[in-house]
């Protein structure tokens, strides 16, 4: 078992000619490859892409032997792959997929990172994250899109759907958080983010991620004061402590539109900067006395939390944005800090209710062209979605291709087969260079059951059912997609999560088109179902629009 | 939501008329209303089958719903059930399965009695169990064949296949442990069991699934010895305390050829009598002093467990028959108590290596004569399987058909689609009354991830990684199974197990001959390649044979 291989290098094949039988299993060759491209994945040479340890393949020689089956695949076989090893070749049919994955799944009584990990040393496992070990995986455009999103509902749900001259206050410009600031400007909304790190600020001036640094709260200000002005949102990175700098603002009389926070405060050892603290103090401390940067931090997260709710109590909305801040403050005293909400809960489930969520596709080409004209065409068959239009042009401006090019759009259901259907005429009239693939995230709809993210606080409490995602994939494995995968432990952890993905690939021929429209149409609809049971009123009313046919849910 | 009804009989309709739109729909709507037929489920007014609370459906209304669905349901779309709800109606393919059905999964951390239970008690879930969520139980004959397949077993490993004028010793004849008698009779061994309860003695007398009680040892061997001079199978139920006759057994030089025990030592409260205590005292004393009749109990366990040791060292083949009493006396200080292993392990996993497990069908006609003609259909396909033969002969005679007539038939990869084919080809030429559905337990070779039971001890260690059952319904479904299921914690309860269940309908048509082919050759064969990428060689030489295609593990 070979994990470490400096020597490789991965890049898929790009262009019309196929390497494989057909390209249903071309597809799914490029795709593996692309999650490994030096551009895309995190570290290849250990076939890792994301998230930790997200692999796409469980070694070297199970990446060989997936490519190889791969190239010799025909249209009436299957592959089997078991936590990124080749597993078997079955007789299928045309409509079946190409390959089904299952990776990382544990017996619930053994779901730990230690059974795990014991595992994952004896080679018998692979963590496969959610879009690393099924093949779909894009780059940093999902979380930019993905922050967009949450930013977007929350000025729907506060602003009338407009958020010029407003602006958000949040803290962190780590990994993830990051993307804040580009992602509140796509939406509209200057943004001011405190971050104690300089160079996390210089990084994202750098990467065009952020517009403006600045030392104090007037020099922060007087930007977003003349953006305001001038009628175009901006972004500031503030270097401070964001537990320091909150109660200032507050008392101050200055209120931000919209408030939350991405520090790393799920993690108090290494992911929260203490009051006082300089930097070069807490890395040093951090090593030597890891409790007591612990307890510090913890403290100040509730001096945090306090400021944060004080906002609020003076009509700000503000959201938790995954990172478990408010049980910290919580377990230091702060009994009202659950008094905001998730993001999940607050601006994603209405989505999720309709079924719009982190929908993508690439161009196997490997032609940027071939993604724009496909740009067009959601803009021509969605003439009316103004806050699509933006993401699109936005997104075109501002985010480089990783790999091969490819496009994220939130949309739901009744909107995704029919961009299906539109990409795989382009295909076959040649308007594409060559085929496309479509997929989503596993955090999705009707795809994930994870108590803790996408599945929290659900209506009727049905937060730890992971019935739906085992249907969700029976389903689309039944539609016809190209390949299916059920995943644990993705996003949240061993033990936390179970979630289903699947990508589908428009080639241009007839037998496409009708997987696509059954595919693209029973997989978002599956999620409408899923918040219909569970009571959601925005899901019943979608439903019945769309005339799901849900007969213990609608009657 | 109605979960009692005492007005409610079901009765599945028989004959060769259709009250659904195919007999792709007709099937599961039978079986369904087969697993709650008076003479099959356990409680069929609170829709329980079998095995505590295994249900049909979720409540009244919710099997009412389906009902009526699948009376609906078209030979495009699929329905879809949430833990016995049925959630929703999709438009699939031909080749897709009708019905497919997930059951009582919750994300691992959450993966607890107490959490199910919350979740039953609010109407949000339902516990399948393994066949009675998934519509294909067929009553008691199950057990005696799962008995009688590893007392065969126990005979091909020990005694070169043949058992004839030996004997078994074993205890207990409750719910299970009351088809040891039978089953070992039709193993061609005879049979002495303890039992310290006469009730239950006189039950088994009554039922004809034991032949002889008996109150001393002396009585019980000599109608042992007629037996094996007259060369033919008895069995004895011998009145008393196995932990007090095992021993003395022993010491009096007498020999069983194989021992095991299916007391209920897994719970020593109400499981197991202590030495010495009368059964009133017995029960007398559970409800007042639970714990001391506890301690009681697993003390005299630690005597049985020395004497089944006692029994192996002076080379009498010693099995653990899941009831984990090995562990007990392990707890009490028998250091070497696991010196003897589980069944499975020593029994049923080379047969799970050939893809061989509990294989079954029934007649969707009701007419016994259906099963009759399909048990000489599988005796001329098999002419020379002498032990299938017998299993055959030895059902017809002594096992009262419940419900729908039914067959179950323990044959592994390579003969269950030439049976499938050939029951099609006989409803196609009318040599039946109507189709025949085939389908298994979902403990079967490649269905089920249950570190406790099915995959204890697995020899690389894989025992926990549930990516192989979830690899099974998805390729069952991408086949053409009629439908399809995905259960957890069936068997050992929440948390221990996860698994897999199909059924196909012989409708006679040759696109249900298609299906068959696939379904019955894949199913299977995804056991054989479990176990061979696990490293048992038996799987492996079964593999190459049978020509399967396994590219990470064959090379
Ligand atoms: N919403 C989601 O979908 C989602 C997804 C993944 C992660 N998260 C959570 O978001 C958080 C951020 O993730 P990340 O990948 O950006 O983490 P990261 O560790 O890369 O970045 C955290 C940043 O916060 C800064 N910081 C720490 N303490 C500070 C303080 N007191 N004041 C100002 N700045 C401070 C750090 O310098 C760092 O730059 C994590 O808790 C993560 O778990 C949310
Ligand atoms: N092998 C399998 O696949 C499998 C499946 C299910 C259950 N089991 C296990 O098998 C065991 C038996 O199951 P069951 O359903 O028959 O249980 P049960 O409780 O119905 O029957 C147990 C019987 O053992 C008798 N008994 C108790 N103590 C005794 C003693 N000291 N001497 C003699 N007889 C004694 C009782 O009177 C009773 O009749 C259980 O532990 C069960 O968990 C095994």
């Amino acid at each position: 078992m070979t994990r470490l291989d400096n020597s490789r290098r991965i890049y898929p094949p790009t262009g019309p000619e196929r390497t494989a039988q057909s390209w249903l299993t071309e597809a799914p060759l490029r795709m593996l490859m692309n999650n490994l491209h030096p551009d895309v994945a995190e570290r290849p040479e250990e076939l890792v892409v994301y998230g930790g340890i997200g692999r796409a393949a469980r070694d070297w020689e199970s990446f060989d032997r997936i490519v190889e089956t791969l190239r010799r695949l025909k249209d009436d076989e299957t592959l089997l792959v078991q936590s990124g090893k080749p597993v078997g070749v079955f007789r299928t049919h045309a409509d079946a997929p190409r390959v089904l994955l299952a990776n990382s799944n544990l017996v619930p009584r053994w779901a730990t990172w230690e059974h795990f990990n014991e595992l994952d040393r004896k080679g018998l496992a692979m963590y496969g994250q959610m879009t690393a070990g099924s093949w779909i995986y894009i780059g940093s455009q999902g979380i930019v899109q993905g922050t967009y999103e949450t930013f977007a509902e929350m000025g729907r749900q506060h602003y009338g759907g407009d958020l010029t001259g407003r602006w958000l206050l949040t803290a962190g410009l780590g990994g993830m958080g990051g993307a804040q600031p580009l992602a509140a400007v796509m939406a509209g909304a200057s943004c001011l983010v405190v971050e104690c790190q300089e160079s996390r600020i210089e990084m994202r001036l750098r990467t065009g991620y952020l517009d403006h640094g600045a030392e104090t709260i007037e020099e922060a200000m007087a930007i977003l004061d003349r953006a305001k002005a001038k009628g175009e949102p901006v972004s500031v990175g503030l270097l401070g402590n964001a537990a320091e700098l909150l109660p200032e603002l507050f008392s101050r009389g200055i209120r931000p539109d919209l408030l939350t926070d991405q520090t790393s405060a799920h993690d108090p050892v290494n992911g929260y900067l203490p009051i006082g603290w300089s930097v070069a103090e807490w890395f040093e401390r951090r090593e030597r006395e890891p409790d007591a940067v612990a307890r510090a931090a913890r403290a100040s997260m509730a001096v945090h939390v306090r400021a944060m709710l004080d906002f609020q109590a003076a009509g700000v909305p503000t959201v938790d944005y995954g990172n478990n801040i408010r049980q910290m403050a919580h377990d230091e005293g702060v009994g009202n800090a659950f008094a905001f909400p998730g993001f999940v809960p607050a601006y994603i489930r209405p989505l999720f209710c309709r079924g719009i969520g982190p929908f993508r596709w690439a161009a196997l080409s490997g032609d940027p062209e071939d993604i724009y004209r496909t740009d067009a065409k959601v803009k021509e068959l969605l003439p009316d979605d103004t806050h699509l239009h933006n993401w699109l042009d936005m997104a075109r401006q501002r985010i480089r291709f990783q790999g091969l090019p490819a496009r994220i759009c939130w949309v739901g259901l009744g909107d995704r087969h029919h961009l299906g259907l539109a990409f795989n005429e382009m295909v076959a009239k040649g308007e594409l260079k060559a085929p496309v693939v479509i997929g989503r995230d596993h955090l999705d709809s009707g795809s994930v059951a994870s108590p803790n993210r996408e599945t929290e606080a659900m209506r009727d409490g049905s937060d730890a059912v992971s019935d739906w995602p085992l249907l969700n994939a029976l389903l689309n494995t039944a539609s016809g997609a190209t390949w299916v995968s059920l995943h644990h432990g993705g996003g949240v952890g061993m033990g936390y999560s179970q979630h289903a993905g699947m990508v589908i690939v428009a080639d241009g021929t007839d037998a496409a088109a009708r997987r696509l429209e059954r595919v693209l149409w029973n997989d978002p609809a599956s999620g409408v179902m899923r918040h219909a049971d569970a009571g959601y009123e925005v899901a019943v009313a979608c439903a019945r629009e769309k005339g799901l046919d849900l007969p213990g849910i609608l009657g």
